[in-house]
């Protein structure tokens, strides 16, 4: 049984008592699916790259033009090296834009905006496309960083690690500050970005080779709670009113309805 | 006088009582100022397009590729007829992978995102990229849209105008369902993004038309209500917790704190 909006917009301790008592609407999560890489589905050719110089490289490009550029130039530099055209002529210099989530305007990490436009130019077939996706940004939302340790660089030091939660740029930059305590300002953010860009392109390389190599394993982590979120707001719910795989409670259980709401339907999900 | 973050936890009645008494930390606007276009801040040539033409060709090219792609091929195309090279070997088909605010993600609109890719393919000057970007990406929280009418293709019937208040695709498409009455997994709601998809190809070309007549005037619009959350949160105030110029309030005013702050807070602003 779903919940209906109108239920959800009552609120209040009678509103919690009544939600106790009505079955949640239990996500339904597919099974991983093994991803087939074929002749069809690929553009241009790749072949297996070593990861490490991956993420070195990213961290070496980041001061020249950011996450976004850093990232696809990781890869792209590694083709045109091992494979040539069409990597020798490709316009690496556009990707500058993406840096502090487009412009400076906080939307999505450059680092996750760069990953995924390697995997366009590489893979046609647009469920490959979106699952790689899918699968490196829930990676992303869920796995604290950053963890790469530069050999050489602005600082050898350690820095602290935290789970983003957000896709989002200026949401991941803040989540960070809450936990290392250092200031969106501070030369330890703008290394923690650059750190966090090469273990992007770490990521990004391992899947990309997982594929190639035919052992791609797509969908082995699932956010529960936004599939919980989408079995009433997405296209088979009742509201129908979003299209989204972002985390949602990053940002929406700050909204005191759906807090209360939050809070009495997960604890039915894991009963 | 800055509000403290301790101020800010207080909440409740009291909390509001004392905020009214406080100075609220007005934002300072910058004046707009003109962006000169000079050989050394521009990487890639560009002539001045007709911005229909732009804006017929997105909507032409959105069913093969989503409205990234579909708005970097409707500059890139008509470049790569009128100029030449480098546009007639440009990778375009890897933009495909922005849609649904990428791979489905649900993240920045596509239509930006490809839009900020070709201000990141013309233009090397980052101080110029990003005062674009954030003009156009400013422009799209406040505008009603989709405005743009096809003279042929999917549907001619007149749709609602929605302003988004966000530059991500979700909550862009979601409010756009809450004004229209429409689902997210409607043809109408397709329909609405490939006609924004029109729109946002259209200001695009304006605005580079200008640049590139030495007519263009950066930042005549502003948003005063996130000026006003980054006087705090910013790098220049005491929080120094976030760097973002997204809207704040389309997910964060569901906070109740920040409800109660913010309310008082515009008050006081609006006096």
């Amino acid at each position: 049984m779903k919940v209906s909006a109108g239920l959800i917009a009552g609120g209040g301790v009678g509103f919690l008592a009544l939600l106790q008592a009505i079955p949640s609407p239990k996500p339904q999560l597919p099974e991983p699916k093994k991803l087939t890489y074929t002749p069809e589905n690929v553009i241009w050719p790749y072949i297996p790259l070593d990861p490490m110089v991956s993420a070195e490289r990213a961290y070496r490009f980041y001061p020249d033009g950011s996450c976004m550029y850093a990232t696809v130039l990781s890869i792209v530099s590694q083709l045109a090296e091992q494979v040539g055209d069409p990597y020798t002529h490709f316009p690496s210099h556009l990707f500058r834009y993406g840096h502090g989530g487009v412009g400076g305007y906080g939307s999505i990490c450059g680092a996750l905006n760069g990953s995924a436009a390697v995997i366009g130019m590489l893979i046609t077939d647009k469920n490959i496309q979106d699952s790689l996706i899918a699968d490196l940004f829930q990676w992303y939302e869920t796995t604290p960083l950053p963890h790469f340790a530069p050999k050489e660089g602005a600082s050898t030091d350690s820095l602290p690690e935290s789970i983003s939660q957000s896709v989002l740029c200026h949401a991941s930059n803040t989540k960070w500050c809450e936990v290392s305590g250092f200031s969106v300002s501070s030369k330890e953010r703008k290394e923690r970005c650059r750190r966090l860009t090469a273990d992007v392109s770490y990521r990004l390389t391992v899947i990309l080779n997982a594929l190639y190599a035919q052992e791609y394993l797509s969908g082995t982590q699932h956010n529960t709670e936004a599939a919980s979120c989408m079995a009433c707001h997405g296209s088979e719910g009742k509201l129908d009113n979003t299209a989204v795989k972002m985390n949602c409670n990053s940002c929406h259980t700050e909204s005191l309805g759906h807090k209360l709401f939050s809070e009495a339907h997960y604890q039915l999900i894991k009963e």
